[in-house]
């Protein structure tokens, strides 16, 4: 069959929010659209809202379904991207276990349809538009309520044997350490995601120790952010600094793996937990350089990624068009 | 330069022996050689007996200098691929750091020399000629004094940008553990190596346990091995099985991230506690069944190397033969 060199419609479907983009033949995004995923209300209606984004943003855009070469898809969980298949869901999509999101987006639009993680999508992204532009092995970390990981080896994503690989989150560096959601124990999720940082700021709120927290929060610790916590780090909060440290010391050995298994020439730190920027950062960097083989610490660069939430539909733009061309 | 389509010959130079093959243009072994390091006599004395185990080895095979293609070599340590150097040498290798090892024995030869880490050597070998045939995605570790690591990706040895990576002993599996060889904190080497499963023993015993090690080392505790170790335990012993299990258990830690962060087809146990058998690898099978992510143990094959101490010089001729013909 004969390729189309059409543009591209990527998606990024998250626990929260859908986030829909238009990209011409030559990868430049065109048009952007985030709405509300509601994954409450169940499967169907989700892929629904998926449907309506896609039609609404070719034809706002003057785009008819069948000039699209294909569809990106970054997606929540394990995904294999072979079959296109969600394996393991997401916690905040229930029900998605086992569901061919690919085959579905396929025969509803007509076009071929590819479905990837959206942490590994974040880090094509990065790799092709963002801060890792020219490099050719990279590691891009999402810190969020999890924590995801993408591989770019040799310029490529690396998506292991069925696109299980780049679970960084799932990486145990501490035996002895919590179970983690996933089962596993110890995991660097468990122990330096924002879900983490939260809930060692309100244990040891509820233990009895002084922090701002107690009044920006209003009281109500259940209301206690990342964000909280680290502007309460910001103006000098003990407590806040302390829980945001802890979790930047475990993000630093989770570093100190990536540069030692790895050898990158890049890690890239992304996800809404980057916006502590050097507080988070920072202590990482300085492990590596301390602990890492001489040889793998040489010349990293460590760096924020740049491309915020849309690092997602980015890396899903680009291997939908990677894909259509092979 | 026309490409000869030569001979290659291969080395694998490691703290105790240097180990030489002769393989055809077909990448066949037509000869071995064996000969101890002595790297006591410092590095000059060794790169001689490299030299001397080279032109024996041509001259016994009726191959000439000039018919050689290029000299792959194997060595243990932190090497820079890219520039054929020593980075950080073996501590079996007193005064190799900074050796530029690849252009010594290209100046002395008169042949292209490439120089890789021991571990990305045996994996590379593993998966050209022993249990990794066929296989695209996979991972290698040697479990021997220390633990090394390879990696291919795509069916191609993964150096990472300098060629340090692969150094999976040293990725932390327990934060809060002792304190490794290599500066870093709870390396998986420092746990489940046969120095750690030897110190293990020892300080068991010297602590007032009971166990056939006792006698079997004539109360000589500095005396005994791995191996004798693996035979107390089959007979029974209490504290062999017990220091085997808790390595195996740090092993098995180390798989489940291997799994959760490569999704290979295959991970092989080689080195010379491979020799321990289902001992060491049982354990790790079942926890990368139970804690990793299903995408990423679904079909995986954990399974023993197959070309013992040979493995080097297989992966070291593989990989100057793909350079030559780059």
């Amino acid at each position: 069959m004969q390729k189309k060199n059409g543009p591209v419609v990527a998606l990024d479907i998250g626990g929260t929010k859908i986030m829909t983009a238009l990209f011409d033949a030559d990868g430049k995004m065109q048009a952007k659209d985030v709405r509300q995923t509601m994954a409450v209300e169940g499967v169907e209606a989700v892929i629904e809202r998926v449907l309506a984004a896609v039609r609404d943003i070719i034809r706002n855009n003057n785009v008819s379904q069948n000039q699209l070469e294909a569809i990106g898809i970054a997606c929540a969980g394990g995904i294999d991207t072979g079959r296109g298949v969600v394996v393991t869901p997401s916690p905040h999509l229930p029900g998605w276990a086992g569901l061919p999101l690919a085959d579905i987006i396929k025969d509803k639009m007509g076009v071929a349809a590819y479905v990837l993680n959206d942490a590994s999508a974040a880090a094509l992204g990065e790799q092709r538009y963002g801060v890792g532009k020219g490099i050719k092995d990279l590691v891009l970390l999402t810190l969020g309520t999890g924590i995801g990981g993408g591989i770019i080896i040799d310029g490529k994503l690396y998506l292991g044997a069925r696109g299980g690989a780049g679970e960084l989150g799932h990486m145990t560096v501490e035996a002895a350490g919590p179970t983690c959601g996933c089962g596993n124990t110890g995991c660097l999720e468990i122990l330096a995601s924002g879900t983490a940082i939260v809930t060692d700021a309100v244990a040891r709120i509820r233990h009895g120790e002084k922090t701002a927290l107690s009044a920006v929060s209003g009281g109500e610790l259940e209301k206690i952010t990342v964000e909280m916590i680290g502007e309460a780090a910001k103006n000098g909060d003990r407590l806040a600094q302390d829980v945001i440290a802890r979790a930047a010391y475990y993000l630093g050995i989770g570093m100190v793996n990536i540069a030692n298994i790895f050898n990158p020439e890049m890690i890239i730190i992304g996800g809404g937990m980057a916006g502590l920027g050097e507080m988070i950062i920072a202590p990482g960097r300085k492990m590596v350089e301390e602990r890492a083989f001489s040889i793998n610490s040489r010349g990293i660069q460590i760096v924020k990624a740049q491309l915020g939430n849309e690092a997602g539909v980015y890396g899903a733009a680009a291997f939908a068009l990677d894909m259509g061309r092979k």
